[in-house]
């Protein structure tokens, strides 16, 4: 029985999708977020390109995808859609269990699908240098990566920590001349900051992002590039939804009952589950989208859902979404990039109307589950997507599900992150459960009236 | 244009191809370690189960793939045949490249297409246990994967230098069962024998094989398993080049013009190319052959071909082949999967008829190459594979190859050896050439009356 489902690049999608028309409550529009009011988008030309900012404010349901952009991600797309029947056999699934395997690209995740296109847009507006940051080094790699292709400078403000912890993620980025600065560093004021008051301080991904984006606001030659949260970003991975819709009259399914992401900023979850609203909006079919979180991070179980920053220094515009406040700084937990304190505007709204479910889950029965998965079906895990398999387990195995079609994206895989298995298989990993009272404490950080 | 040629898994290849029968001077029998007579493949079974001992001697030119090893090798395979348009765009090719992508299996590398066929049989014949060694840890975790699979334990003699610097090949063995032993270890006398002469040693291949094949003969339930060199494990490795064929009609070619793998005991080498043989055999089309190897470790370009061993303690049958002397301990270079005295009977008999080209090559240019092909293709190659690199762009190159086609098999990934590429940034990796002095001490340690 064939498990594999290739689309022929000429099946490769020519539009994204973009969920905002239909997202049933609307989207509130970002704040700048010195005044509070609604932001002009031209403001955003300080740090992006227009060809992004009309993405971002677009509320056309297809937007074409650029054939120079295509003629990158053909260097590992289509992805294919895998039927994982070992993973059935092995945990005793009641349901079919399908993944779409995103860690085939260079940089192993799904990142390069939204890189190779912020880099375009960039480049087409003639900018010769991106900043960003990065935490577990997933995106900076894949921002470096397309940037090489393309020909353009890259500046990736590293997460100290990981910065030491994953010297491999590094010579990656080296390896596409992407050039790496652990963060906080005394490049930017914000790091400078930072270091002074605290010369020790390990990093986070909210310090990483003021200090790109004061590098791009501060020059005229470089902009910005974000990998989640976005609308344009989570607009550019809904290639793998798309893809997966095709690829399932392939297999001779007609849709999936289940659709199941990991969240840390929502682009890899939007991506694979927005293209599926269409049934759930018509009532053609009751698809549930499951989006999961580590319960170290609950942003979206327990968050609120309010206007915040997306970075520490408070510079970026104010977002309608679920945060744990822009001061909180989750525990260390292996899932790098699920540690962020916010969410994208359109997951969080997608949650407010109804239509997406959060689960929260605790790092070891992740880790427990990825192994399951690599024990079965070979391929080893992310951790931030082991989020993902254990959720899809979890509803393979529900009664109710009996004969029904889950499927996941495997958003990455875990080459580089062997050390965080090394720490589970030595029961080094400590499952995090967030008291209370650093919600409240998130609440007093908000932004003043911006619920 | 369409770059990645994918064959649906119905085209799957349901027979490997056994080059003896097509090796014009023959294939000379392996003799008796202890007695030096041509040994009674009967003999063998104390370390290896019946049917691979059948491959091993087969005079069968096609093998039938049992079921049950396709229903694995599904998890990856086929795999991509890929043309390497912004590659040759980079480099200025005159000839087109196409490269065969190996780098898709869950262990990285072309390696676990044997073990899956290695594990299968021994699982037939009631095998519990299997022992093998690894160097840089393609192999070992590649068996690691296919005993996790089929529920055989797994046992890795791992060059303790490489158990040292590359903890995370053992973390991936781990996630699939396996247990990572360094080499030389107090588990056997030949690990005791070299640890009391010198207790710091670093370990090479030799002594791990020595250990693993101790290990195999001491236990009933026990077998070895070696991953390449035998003529049964590049009959495995063959999926890739038929695979390849039929690819290239689908990608509107012919044949290639030139087909390269990199060499270090021969299994990749040889599955990617003596399934184009017969147009060489036949003259239907005059298919040169290349096979590199590293200047550090020239066992083709300046080794003896003579009766050897396989391992440092001589418990191996003797081959006949190119050979180092099985006491060389190559040069710390980075391409820990070419560091091996000896070559593969077949390719060796091939070159001694002419039709396999061997060529060695200094690891420096090799990065180089694998550092283009990384910032054009995406892809990191394993540092083995960058041999491949370097040697299709010097073909692509030529003046003589103008529209004609290459063909490499880009054998693994580098994810696990980032390392190297740091230092070859950092300009540390040194340039080996084997003096003349090492070669004439190596003749002095071949076996007696072997020639």
């Amino acid at each position: 029985m064939s498990k594999k489902f290739f689309l022929p690049e000429s099946e490769m999608c020519t539009q994204w999708y973009n969920a905002i028309p239909d997202i049933p409550g609307g989207l509130e529009p970002p704040r700048h977020p010195g005044t509070g009011q609604n932001l002009d988008p031209s403001e955003l030309a300080i740090i992006f390109p227009e060809p992004l900012i009309e993405q971002e404010v677009s509320t056309q349901r297809w937007i074409d995808i650029p054939e120079e952009v295509n003629d990158i991600l053909r260097l590992w797309r289509p992805t294919p859609l895998v039927r994982a029947t070992n993973l059935e056999r092995v945990i005793g699934a009641k349901a079919r269990i399908y993944y779409k395997n995103e860690a085939v690209s260079p940089a192993g995740s799904h990142k390069p699908n939204s890189a190779v296109a912020q880099v375009y847009a960039n480049k087409q507006v003639g900018i010769e240098k991106l900043a960003t940051e990065t935490g577990a080094g997933q995106w900076g790699s894949s921002l470096a990566l397309a940037c090489c292709v393309f020909g353009v400078e890259c500046l990736v403000y590293m997460v100290k920590c990981s910065y030491e912890q994953k010297p491999f993620r590094r010579s990656m980025m080296q390896t596409w001349k992407g050039r790496a600065i652990p963060s906080p560093s005394d490049t930017t004021a914000a790091g400078r900051a930072v270091l002074a008051d605290d010369p020790e301080c390990p990093g986070s991904l909210g310090i990483a992002i003021s200090e790109a984006v004061e590098i791009a606001a501060q020059n005229p030659d470089t902009n910005y590039a974000l990998g989640s949260v976005l609308n344009h970003v989570l607009l550019h991975q809904t290639v793998i939804g798309l893809e997966a819709r095709k690829q399932f009259a392939m297999a001779g399914e007609s849709l999936p009952d289940v659709v199941v992401g990991c969240c840390g900023g929502g682009s890899n979850f939007a991506g694979i589950a927005t293209p599926f609203l269409e049934e759930k909006l018509t009532g053609k079919k009751d698809i549930r989208f499951v989006a999961v979180e580590p319960a170290a991070c609950p942003t979206m179980t327990r968050g609120h859902f309010a206007y915040d920053f997306g970075d520490l220094a408070g510079l970026t515009p104010l977002l309608k979404m679920h945060t744990l406040g822009s001061k909180f700084v989750p525990p260390g937990i292996h899932a790098g990039g699920l540690r962020y304190h916010g969410m994208a505007p359109i997951v969080s709204a997608l949650i407010r109307d109804g239509l997406v479910e959060p689960l929260a889950l605790h790092q070891n029965e992740c880790f427990e589950a990825a192994v399951t998965f690599a024990q079965s079906e070979g391929i080893i895990p992310a951790p931030e997507s082991s989020h993902a398999v254990r959720a899809a387990i979890i509803e393979a195995r529900k009664p109710e599900n009996t004969d029904k079609v889950v499927l996941f994206n495997l958003s990455g895989h875990g080459h580089f992150d062997m050390l965080s298995y090394d720490k589970y298989f030595s029961m080094q990993l400590e499952d995090f459960d967030l008291p209370q009272q650093h919600l409240d404490a998130a609440a007093q950080h908000l932004p003043a009236n911006t619920a």
